[in-house]
């Protein structure tokens, strides 16, 4: 690492003109953060200050404590989502600590505001606990109007969204279960629509039973997949292992209806969607004995299971989760317009229907552009964010869980 | 309140034209909150979000993983404090709950910036016991370069300052406390040395003996004031006193040189100082019987303990807590360029020393403007801040608690 940080004019022993050390353009940017918060109203003068502070401002904490909705309309609350983590599951670096996953928690919140106008502070915990977290984040909720958990690892993070969200009447939402999800069955409706394929008609494998893969599983279930098998190191989770955790356990009783027993490459023979969120590889003879017109979704990074340009000769469509090949599954896509549909309707919760309609919301955005290196839209169409956030909000509206 | 509401579009019944309700102009402002986040950073294609968000984001945190101070240099972390509160002593209004204090934490949070350039977050906790609070905290710590508590009722205030303290590396600062004991010794000193007298020759009176009254007693006997006594509602807080939480048993043994056992009233008679922060009233008479050319700092808001038309008429220095008269003993002159020098040098505590440098540098910006009219800066006077940051940095130094 030494490289990259010695143009830090902080290090006693750096020296920045050093030939041997040239500045790394990450470092650089990073520095000093990548955000910071701004006043909205003006603080010029006495005046200003008697409104904005005291003594105006005790007129609006009189009203929120006699009528408590009205924080909401009198505070930041309502714009603003607490990222969570503990540090356990960093991107593909594992078990960092907190302090390390502040640079991935800053980026989330810039990108929260920079593609939904959503306000979000990095709030990564100095504890691992479920209970610890659990009770931390109810203890802060006051102050935000929605949670959004990043980088908890599996399968402590199922239990500390189930309990967080019962416990609080604000959105609750593990991005890297359900964005990841949403943006997922996106691209799989659209691979469907692109090969006149119906969801029920498919068969698909997941390789990866952790926060990704169980949660598109159920997405899949819900929007209506034919099957769905998931595969942990071990292969195919089933009912009759008896190495499986509750999740895994939970898992086995509502996917594979095939009944398939054996290994990942066993599974994909004849599979029509290959979902890859393990990190692992996949061997060109797998993908090979894929079904006709399979579609190959190959998530890991920086490195997907397979090659893209190994998954073209036997896919009809490929996607993976890098920007430099074509359908890139990013759950910028989902998050920023997910918090901010459920924040303009003040939802209490984000529900399996306000998900879905996400996704079909992310996959209509593609419309005419539709083809084998299009069944995603780019995270950079200014239409997304919009048209996510729209059919969000009209969701809870329809579920009930909207309070305006 | 309904008048003071109705213009919000979010209310059913609300009628903006309806001129028996005229806007507010304290709701007005307040309408959506008072703060925003920004990106400091370009994310408008693939190639910055590959610098600012996965894969390259990954670099850094890798970096902070190896050697965590570089947690400082390339996050946010030191230059954002937590605004932590409990909302069980909002203003003058009391215990009325984390969301409707959450007004007055984004005053503070956006005065910090204004002010101080330091950034900010409002953490309202649906806690209030000490070792929550103090277990929340120390879990959010990772997160902040330093932690505010505002607004927590005394004595719970004292315990847990000091608990988070012992835990914690980063500045923990009751503003409360220590925020108006720095200004009030600062004005304290112009006004002695207006009238050419030193600390040592004065005997204050201190009524109230909350989290302010505690901490300006003990900056002034830090500062070398010949005695200090405080009141609370019973009258002196004396050794002989059989009704005293640990507190004010322990504040009665380092105060009151001169043994006194009666009321406020009773206490001012000869008295060189009145320093009120009780809300509570004093009679005329009372302030008649101080020494001549005795000060009187009636602090408390909005209603001062003694009106200084009044006051002015006995006492050579008259300061309030109001904007609209002179010698306004504001917090905003001390919190932000405390925050912004400690920060600076990434001192490990907000020690005493730091406390006097600040209050000794606030002073020293009146310079030749001082007079009876003007002991202490104006809120808005730009020297202020980068006097009160440069002095705490300073100090910081020379104590041995900066870091760099």
């Amino acid at each position: 690492m030494a490289a990259e940080i010695v143009n830090s004019p902080n290090l006693a022993d750096a020296d920045a003109s050093d030939e041997e050390f040239p500045i790394d353009p990450v470092f650089a940017l990073h520095r000093g953060g990548k955000m910071a918060i701004v006043g909205t109203v003006p603080v010029r003068d006495a005046d200003d200050l008697s409104l904005a502070y005291t003594p105006g401002v005790a007129e609006v904490c009189t009203a929120i404590a006699e009528q408590p909705e009205l924080v909401h309309d009198y505070t930041w609350k309502s714009q603003v989502v607490a990222v969570v983590t503990d540090g356990t599951a960093v991107l593909g670096l594992g078990d960092i600590g907190p302090e390390a996953s502040l640079p991935v928690m800053e980026g989330k919140a810039i990108l929260f505001k920079q593609f939904g106008g959503v306000d979000a502070v990095p709030i990564a915990l100095a504890c691992t606990g479920v209970d610890e977290i659990v009770e931390t984040v109810v203890r802060l909720a006051p102050s935000f109007g929605g949670i959004n958990l990043e980088d908890i690892s599996a399968p402590r993070c199922f239990e500390i969204e189930r309990r967080l969200k019962d416990a609080l009447d604000i959105p609750v939402f593990h991005d890297d279960q359900h964005g990841t999800a949403v943006v997922t069955l996106a691209a799989l409706r659209n691979a469907a629509t692109l090969t006149g394929r119906s969801l029920g008609e498919l068969r698909a494998v997941i390789s990866g039973a952790g926060a990704a893969g169980v949660a598109i599983a159920k997405i899949l279930l819900e929007a209506g997949i034919g099957d769905v098998a998931v595969t942990d190191r071990k292969g195919v989770v089933h009912a009759g292992r008896d190495d499986l955790n509750p999740v895994k356990r939970d898992l086995a009783s509502y996917t594979n209806k095939a009944g398939l027993t054996g290994t990942l490459d066993e599974a994909l023979a004849g599979a029509d969607v290959f979902i890859g969120v393990s990190g692992g590889t996949v061997a060109e003879d797998a993908v090979a004995s894929m079904a006709e017109g399979c579609f190959v979704f190959a998530m890991a990074n920086p490195t997907p299971e397979v090659h893209p340009d190994v998954a073209r000769k036997y896919a009809a469509v490929v996607a993976t989760g890098r920007s430099d090949f074509p359908n890139q599954i990013n759950n910028v896509l989902a998050f920023p317009g997910i918090f901010s549909g459920a924040l303009q309707v003040r939802a209490t919760a984000i529900t399996e229907a306000m998900k879905l309609a996400a996704a079909e919301a992310l996959a209509a955005v593609v419309a005419d552009e539709l083809s084998a290196e299009c069944v995603i839209p780019s995270p950079f169409d200014p239409r997304v964010a919009p048209a996510v956030s729209a059919a969000v909000a009209a969701a809870a509206r329809a579920e009930g869980v909207a309070k305006r």
